[in-house]
């Protein structure tokens, strides 16, 4: 361990972590989609960080942007106009096709304040998110959240109501493609009847769910979902914080299923992270109320100048550089591989995948379904798992029972195989310890 | 208006306003303690912007770490291990005598995980704060804080306590310094008793109270209340958000009272705001029991590269420059005019300073204390005062009946004297409105 590790663990705390048991890597640089640590290794980052880092790792136009906004003006408070705040604000109306962004730091402030707006816009007090979903640590996004991580600070904030995923491999109603009747949408509007529609303010949902297993939905899902919310008064919230920017190959998630949100939160991909910032952006209605409303809400670094111009040149290297585009022929590729993979190897149970989101659920027995790890837990074999990627070099995103793919989006087919070469290295060692054969 | 204002107020939302009534000032550069709009015209910053500019507009020292750290690593994922991390990590407990830092992005987040930590620590749940105290505005920070604020957010997060303030101006006991006997502590042992002291996980206050009036607490407030917290086992977590970090001369406004916190928050001055950051310190026994239990709290910019380099780079002005001394030095001459201005003014009903950090409590009448504008509200002479403040292009906070006086710490004897004559003319103006008569 160098010192600069050293001094990490003896004075300062990791994240979700049990200190003893972390071990971190010492990063010292990166270009692209590769880092470097102390030793001078290089590795090859298939989960973009903390999947925010979508232009990949230094990348020259952005540092050259937040190092321009630095010497112009480093600081203005939440109150000053500023040019950087003035042409991100005007850039994401332009490709959400939404009328106002109030800024934050990162994806929990904006689901926080977008519960306090939804609530004060409809004079409603309940939100409805669901069951396989994370939307932040602090105690409103948390309680939010359905994910596991929410338990160890129950009770937490009053007024929510979960409900269940579009979870298909998994299906909470026991129904296959055959049999589904879009249980998934329904029930929601049974529990709507059950928990008044008056009382409910806004339905609260990752455009697609990220680290809850990567649950694509149906086709069909939003625009049933949007209906259901116009047909009571409900709002529709997207936690765009993953899946949006980029990530799988549009602004937003929901542009792919032809429906608009009444509010969007984002964060992570809409500065690559270069920069901390997060973003809450609403509808002209929204935006209409607060007017002539006191919007109740703020930080002292609500539209930083910095952060703002990084999300503008974030914004520009997508556009510039043909970001979406790349991801969508690098998508169709690596779907391409990870469906031969759920054919080759028997551990893998499930593909889900949306551009260069994408996740596989491992599974012991592909018959049983039985899972890898159990929810909220781990097992030799996904230990295992990680610690052979870790060795090659690959970093990689696992979690119970899923592996994820999401590499930054400017990746070339050659390191997408590069990468995959290494996972089906590793899905073959799990396959010759589960079936005690080789798997090919 | 020019069209960046244009931009910002057609496609971005202010912090806690109306936005109809958002009337932002383009700034569009800065140096030392002042800062420029787009009419070209100078403004002499009174407040630091929100009580975060330390070091002042555009410091050449920070704005070169910050580049230069951008260039060399601009992000890594908060279980990554980076050198300016390591640095800033083992600064904090140098100068705090604290163990290990929690880096968030601001105070909000930085409070949430503290009562986070502090109840896992403790095995207990109710907390403790004071009415007058502002401690973030994502909910679990919201509900602890006292502020009005609270209100449209309630109910927030379960387990709040509140007690009142070393208000000495008011005190809520109805006592004077000769009748005094510390109620503003010993009321807290009567509720740890009334609430259970094996209920109770800590007492979280500001350092010293910061937007709800600069409450500062008498010489012995923090060693009763230090000890209070240790007959009980209750965590002290001080919240040094606005106090800490140079405003009152020291890194923490508890060491000029000689006692050690067990927690301590804090953002702004950490970095003056360059960067956006917050961070939990905690002490050995905390630390220690976290060794070998999971911390439930993470974010995706933890530890964030850039803001650490900033916060190492805005500490080492604070030690090069010697602010502190600057701090002491233009604090007593700044007290010596403040008092002044109370003897002189009638508007003036109290000073309260420490370092450079103060406020003006302006009333109808020093005999009965009427305030100038109630609690929560404003009148049309505090709008008046704003009102001739801006024209005079000083940029100064006021809220209700308070006017603070919370410049850069680099400030300059010139630089008081140019504003202080601005505050003298303006509470003149006060005086004149109130009694119909010159003030002198």
């Amino acid at each position: 361990m160098d010192e600069v590790t050293r001094q990490n663990r003896e004075h300062t705390l990791f994240s979700w972590s049990v200190q003893s048991q972390a071990n971190p890597i010492h990063m010292t640089g990166g270009q692209g989609v590769y880092f470097f640590d102390d030793t001078g290794a290089r590795w090859l980052d298939f989960s973009s960080q903390l999947i925010n880092l979508n232009v990949g790792h230094q990348h020259p136009k952005v540092l050259e942007a937040i190092k321009a906004q630095v010497d112009t003006l480093c600081f203005a408070g939440p109150g000053f106009a500023t040019g950087p705040r003035a042409e991100l604000g005007t850039k994401l109306s332009e490709v959400t096709g939404l009328a106002k962004t109030f800024f934050t730091l990162g994806g929990s402030e904006a689901n926080e304040n977008a519960i306090k707006m939804a609530r004060h816009f409809t004079g409603r007090h309940k939100i409805i998110t669901r069951y396989r979903s994370y939307h932040g640590a602090t105690m409103g996004s948390m309680t939010a959240s359905g994910d596991m991580r929410r338990w160890p600070v129950e009770p937490g904030m009053p007024g929510i109501v979960r409900v269940f995923d579009p979870y298909c491999y998994r299906c909470p109603f026991g129904k296959t493609p055959d049999s589904c009747g879009r249980e998934c949408v329904s029930h929601i509007e049974e529990v709507i009847q059950m928990e008044g529609p008056q009382n409910i303010a806004a339905v609260l949902v990752e455009g697609i769910t990220g680290s809850n297993g990567l649950l694509v939905p149906p086709d069909d899902y939003y625009p049933r979902l949007r209906a259901l919310c116009d047909k009571y008064g409900i709002l529709l919230i997207t936690d765009e914080v993953m899946s949006g920017f980029g990530r799988t190959g549009t602004y937003l998630s929901t542009q792919h299923y032809g429906i608009m949100p009444d509010i969007v939160t984002c964060a992570k991909g809409l500065t690559s992270g270069y920069m901390p910032l997060g973003a809450v952006i609403v509808n002209e209605q929204i935006a209409a109320y607060f007017e002539d409303h006191m919007l109740w809400g703020g930080l002292t670094y609500s539209g930083h100048p910095v952060s703002c111009a990084a999300g503008v040149a974030n914004l520009r290297v997508y556009e510039e550089e043909r970001i979406f585009e790349n991801v969508r022929e690098q998508g169709a590729y690596l779907e391409g591989r990870l469906l031969a993979m759920r054919d080759r190897y028997a551990c893998v149970g499930d593909v889900r995948i949306k551009g260069l989101f994408s996740v596989l659920e491992l599974v012991r027995d592909k018959g049983s379904k039985a899972p890898l790890a159990p929810y909220g837990g781990s097992s030799p074999e996904m230990n295992a798992l990680a610690a052979y990627l870790k060795a090659h070099r690959v970093y990689a995103y696992s979690r119970f029972n899923f592996l994820w793919v999401c590499p930054p989006l400017v990746i070339t087919r050659a390191e997408l195989d590069e990468g995959l070469a290494v996972y089906e290295d590793a899905l073959a060692m799990l396959d010759r310890q589960l079936l005690g054969v080789a798997a090919d």
